[in-house]
């Protein structure tokens, strides 16, 4: 299969490059470097070096025999899109290619009017590229669980079969984000949905929980081939700060009284997601929508789970709340349903102890990299 | 009060701008006159000269001793919308200022990204204006009944309360949007609900249906202050369109079997509507919906009554079926609720045989101005 990967620079990005590579697909990453550029600009470094695309494909090559073509450029730019549409004929698109931060999203009103035109002009621009060049292309759009947001009826994948007044209708799930970044995703999901009914395009949404782990199958045969690896306060995911902020001796930072409950998944099980997705598409005209994630968690169970794992290590692992500068319930009613994966033959991974202690030694590696700037959360969302 | 009109240049914006003006309010209206440009681009000329807003203003000032205030710039430039509300500090912003064509953000690419652009970034910045400097600020945002597409149960103002497996949940009402213009519309309402949930801003969001009219109680004091009157298939509303169809000879274009049902309103009510909504705020925090129109038609049915009052006038009104360009349903449940303004105190004009004799009087006034270029459908949707 001819798979194109926008955002192919990413935490994930990446690593599904690799992955599917290494299952025989003929495989493009394309991006803009955005996340580089404001990790340098924000000072929030990853924690190991990451090599450019053009190097990482090189020495991705050298290790596997696998190539990667590595094309960089902005698919807002319709044109240089147009191009690569041309050219590779993609028979998938994996699109990445959006600004994944809520912290990010709520710093400013010029972060905010980047997210929603970045997001928003690149999905558009991807559907109208799909249509006028490869029609039967699957678009496979990474979205968020954060879309659904934590309502008091159980959240469906994607579909919401109502009765009212007598009457029966199935609508799109009704969606409360909680940040402008999860709203985009919102809205670049209402778009795909929309364009499939008018134009009969394929896609599959995946709605995904947050992603943790340090290392995929693929990147562990060489230190530079690692996943873009955040720990900060904006581009940082929850279980892997916890980690960073294990390891350099800071108080786990738990929002309120940590009773947020989310869905979570090991970075492996994404690549694995991404797969099935594309080996099963829907039929034309089908926006299918599934929930991506293995189990649930509350913010305090995880900070309890990173605790007993340090405790193995030898690891003194404090726990500390402090306000939530978000607005969000901090207790709440949530069960997701996220069976069509599970049904499609994923095999998870969970979030064992043995898990924990390994990231926690794979980043002990890169200790003396910590920059203690952005492990404390900082970013103000008004 | 102090009101500033976003779009005021408008076939809505310069009738509200009067009408509120009439009424003792402070007007301003802001205007950055894409849709002038964009009628001498497509060809597609409004029926009646427009002046200018300044020229309008002072027309308007000769006629009534109210003075408006006209402020020509783009809210997509927030230096230039910054220094609006810095000067003028409305208590209410009546926003208008979006792109407000279904077939013209099906036009293409471009027309798509200027469609989702302006009309997101337009309410992205408003939004930060209102929080940077009059936090209190109402905004009352057009929305369209097109939001909702066709479900098969009933629209309700705005939410809808869920049972689903026992538990309950109140929503935002599902959005179904038939043209990228309407999902802009769908996405500009969930950006406002998001930012009332988090930032306690106050929002009315006014789901309004197809309007007619050529007239207001205002224009009609002065030909040149009639408000822009498009009849073509860019910017024409059906039954405008159908009333210069009939005056001109052309047949009435009913797409596919017209049994399309919509919610239709008088441009009079649209006025009356916009002052309850602003003397009535909702609360701080709250997003408030209210859907805007009087009586429901099908398409047919619209036609059929323009037929009944061209006899009135010994005028042979002919009606033809032509495929539909868009993708709808030809017939389907339709059963929105409109209640809230109507206890608000709205008195509705309904569609009378009276009221289309005098849109067809008054379009006969100018007869000879007619185009036929745009009187027949030839916008394309893929």
């Amino acid at each position: 299969m001819r798979i194109l990967i926008l955002g192919g620079d990413g935490y994930l990005g990446w690593p599904t490059a690799m992955y599917l590579a290494r299952r025989g697909h003929e495989v493009a990453v394309m991006d803009n470097y955005f996340r580089r550029r404001a990790c340098t600009e924000l000072n929030c470094e990853p924690l190991m070096p990451v090599p450019n695309l053009h190097h990482r494909a090189e020495l991705w090559q050298a290790v596997s025999g696998d190539r990667i073509q590595v094309l960089i450029g902005d698919i807002c730019d319709y044109q240089f899109l147009s191009r690569v549409f041309r050219e590779f004929g993609p028979d998938t698109v994996v699109h990445y290619a959006e600004q994944p931060s809520a912290p990010y999203s709520m710093m400013s009103r010029e972060a905010a009017i980047f997210t929603l035109t970045n997001n928003l002009v690149s999905t558009c621009n991807l559907i109208h590229a799909v249509a006028e060049f490869v029609p039967d292309c699957h678009i496979v759009k990474l979205g968020t669980m954060g879309v659904y947001g934590t309502p008091n009826i159980d959240i469906e994948e994607g579909y919401l079969e109502v009765e009212h007044k007598g009457r029966r209708h199935k609508f799109l799930y009704p969606k409360a984000p909680g940040s402008l970044y999860h709203l985009t995703k919102a809205q670049d999901g209402d778009m795909l949905y929309f364009y499939c009914r008018m134009w009969d395009i394929r896609v599959t949404d995946l709605n995904q929980g947050p992603v943790y782990g340090v290392q995929t199958d693929e990147s562990a045969q060489e230190d530079r081939l690692a996943p873009i690896f955040n720990y900060d306060d904006i581009f940082g995911t929850v279980l892997n700060r916890f980690i960073v902020q294990a390891v350099a001796g800071f108080p786990l930072t738990v929002y309120g009284n940590g009773g947020q409950t989310r869905g979570y998944l090991n970075i492996k099980d994404t690549m694995a997601c991404i797969e099935l997705a594309l080996l099963n598409p829907p039929e034309a005209g089908k926006y299918r929508v599934l929930n991506q994630f293995v189990e649930t968690f509350t913010v305090s169970e995880l900070a309890e789970r990173v605790q007993a794992a340090g405790r193995e290590l030898g690891l003194p692992v404090r726990v500390k709340s402090i306000p939530n500068p978000r607005r969000e319930a901090e207790a709440h009613y949530y069960n997701p349903a996220n069976t069509s994966l599970l049904s499609m033959g994923l095999k998870p991974h969970y979030l064992t102890t043995e898990v924990l202690v390994g990231m926690l030694d794979n980043v002990r590696e890169y200790q003396e990299a910590i920059n203690s700037a952005h492990i404390m959360p900082d970013i103000k969302w008004n």
